[in-house]
This record gives structure tokens, sequence and C-alpha cells, in this order.
């Protein structure tokens, strides 16, 4: 399929890795495409882009617009705060319907660390995305783990843990819970579906609880799971 | 042990008779005695307290104040709101640096259902009584799940799920501890300590998707369990 990618952080870097060798036709959105990939800052996580780059040259690097043009779903793997400006350099009328798998988390690392939310509790970045796009069939799902787990489940106990889906189309959802499926590795029964897309407030207030556990367990790659 | 058990909902009651039937000595605090003995109206989890408290004669209902006196430990079951009001019915002085562990939530319903979080994301309950009584040895912990679990997690996969503990002081957490596997069954390995009182922010903004969970699953007994 093809597939855009926003975000050129190490969660966008690791879905365009991912789904390229799956075989799809993979295409990363950023702001500027250029300035993406000279650049050289080492980020909070991962590698600085032009060195994942250069050793990614058959991943294809666009402006957002050009991205989601060429793609039939969406992967929002921005920075929360970044979500709705790419958004916006697409616009409402060329997003269309088109599907807007969104695995972001809010967090604010302007109260210090670790990082609060700046939407919560009452309302979240899912929510707001939804509002903002109503068209965009907007799905929340996999936000609430490393991104080596959300693309290779089966590394940690056999995939025994759970992804959350958050989003107001039904049809939408089963396609989303399928790709976790056949892409990824995801077990059907450990895929949630939590409700409409209000339950995303749900999942991404799980960040505060997974930024404790990152730093008592001193690594990041486990999982919640839901036990019944 | 002298045991106080703040709250008459049915998390103060589980707690109260798991805890009796242990053979402790365990004293009901509430507002007002007589009318929480004689309270029929329907709570909207469990039972009238009156209806409780006919099948429990053994065990003694008191004042917050009185309760408090006689006990070495408090457990806090009051709804969220209660919270603060019944540590201020028994005043600074007479709260010292006994042991309270906190099992409460910030829930507010005022916001339709299911309830929001009245503090979060910043802040929390846990917080807002460490800092009102900074002396006392405030540990969060049992939050996380269904009133049955917290007192016979065996009762669900063997206790293979999880439960957290927030605190300040080190050997309070390590005391919380000892009891959550002496008295409950919670197996040592799946008690995490999260780190200090700050890091309840974690585990009361898991009651969102605890709530959400609960509509999906169509039941109260299920519970996180870390996967690592």
């Amino acid at each position: 399929m093809k597939l855009a990618i926003f975000g050129t952080g190490i969660v966008g870097q690791t879905f365009a890795e991912a789904l390229a060798k799956k075989g799809h036709t993979v295409v990363i959105g950023t702001r500027d495409p250029a300035v993406s990939k000279t650049r050289a800052d080492k980020p909070f996580y991962g590698e600085p882009f032009s060195v994942w780059y250069a050793q990614h040259r058959d991943i294809a690097v666009a402006t957002y617009a050009e991205a989601a043009a060429q793609s039939e779903i969406i992967f929002n793997c921005t920075n929360g705060a970044g979500s709705l400006p790419a958004l916006e350099a697409v616009g409402a009328e060329a997003l269309g319907n088109k599907l807007l798998i969104d695995v972001t988390n809010p967090l604010d690392f302007s109260k210090g660390m670790p990082p609060s939310l700046f939407v919560s509790n009452t309302d979240s970045l899912a929510e707001q995305i939804q509002r903002a796009y109503p068209k965009l069939r907007v799905v929340k799902t996999l936000n609430t783990m490393n991104c080596g787990l959300m693309v290779n489940p089966r590394s940690l106990k056999d995939g025994n843990h759970t992804a959350f889906v958050s989003g107001n189309d039904a049809a939408a959802k089963a396609q989303v819970k399928g790709y976790l499926t056949e892409w990824f590795g995801w077990k059907g029964e450990q895929v949630i579906d939590l409700g409409d897309i209000t339950t995303a407030r749900g999942t991404e207030q799980l960040l505060p609880i997974w930024l404790r556990l990152f730093g008592a367990l001193n690594t990041g790659n486990f999982n919640f799971a839901i036990v019944k």
C-alpha cells in the first residue's frame, strides 16, 4: 500500500523502516524535506535524521502535503505539538476522509521532566485532531508503548501484551486492527477496542505512568497487558 | 494490628471485612457514625452501609478522629473529594507521622460519565494529602483495580498482575509492600515501586482508561500487568 509517515523522529523512522520492509511504498512527510535530510542535531531519543536517511535512501521524504497526496493512509508520528500544524499544512480538502493512524502523545516538556501532557482529562490530542478534521477517519493506537514494540510486539513475551484502539469509525478501527495483526504481528485477542475517540483520553493518560515505569524499570522494553 | 478504615463505601467495606477476617482490630472512620449506621440510600456501587453494617456488627464504627486515635495505620478509602475533609477532621497533630495507605482516586462526577479527575497531570490527590500533612507517611497503592482484587489478587490469574506503590518514605513503602503480600496475597514481584509521591500522578491517571476498559470489557474484574 501507499503509506505516508508524518514525522522524522525515532517513531517515524521505526514505522517507515518496518513498513518499507513489508513491501509498502512509504513516504515520510515533514515540514521541509531539504532541512530534514541534512538535520544533524541529536534528538532526545534515537539518531539524527540525516544519519538515518543516509542508511534509508530508498524511502522518499516529501512535504506533508506531497506525502499525503501520494498515500491512502497517514501514520501520525509527529511529536504531539507538531500534529495539528502538520495536518494544517495538508489542509482539510486534501486530507478528505483518509485514514489517520494516530500514535502521538501530547507531551509537554516545558514544565520539567518527566513531561506532563498539554491536553488531558476532559479532552485529548486525538479528539482535537478529529474535531479539526471531522471527515478524517482518526484511529488512535499504539501510543502506549515503545516504538520498537509498536512494530514488533512478538519481541516481548511472544506478544502477550496489549494494544488499544480508539475511534469513531468502526470500520476504520477494524481495518487498523487488521494492519496491527498482519503488518506487525499483534495478537488479535490483545487488541482492545476501547470505544469512540474520547477513549483516547485514557490511552494518552497512560503516558505519565509509562514514563515513571521507564524510570523505575530502567528500560522502555515493557508494556501493559490487560489481565482478565 | 489496629487499623482504621476511612470511608463507608464499597472500598472501605471490602478492606474492613478482609482485614477483620485476618484478625486485625478494625475500626471504620466516618464523619457521623450515627448517620452512617442508619444510611439506607443505595450508593452507586455496592450496598447501603446500614445493610452491610447489620452483617458486620463486630466491626467498630467511629468518627474519623476516634478511629485515627485508636489505630497505627489508616487506610484512606473515602471518595476522592472526601479525603482532605476526613483528614482535617483528625487534624495534623493527631495524625502525626502515622502511615496512611491511600487507595482513593480524585474522581469528578460533575462533568458527566465516565467521571474525569478533579486533579491530574501536574499534581495528584496523593500529593495534595502529603503537602497538607508533611509528617504523615503517605503511600499511594491499590488505586488501580477493583476493590475485590485489591484484597484478593489471587482470584484473578493466580495474582499475575500488578500493583504500584508511590511515596516519599522508602521504609513506609517497604512496610506497605509487606502488607500487600502478607495480608492480601499480592506477589512480591508484581508490586512495583514507582518512586516518590509525585508518581501517584501516573496511577491516578490510570483511572480514565480503567473506566473505559470497564465499559469495553463489561466487567471490573480485570487488572493491568506490566510485561517486561
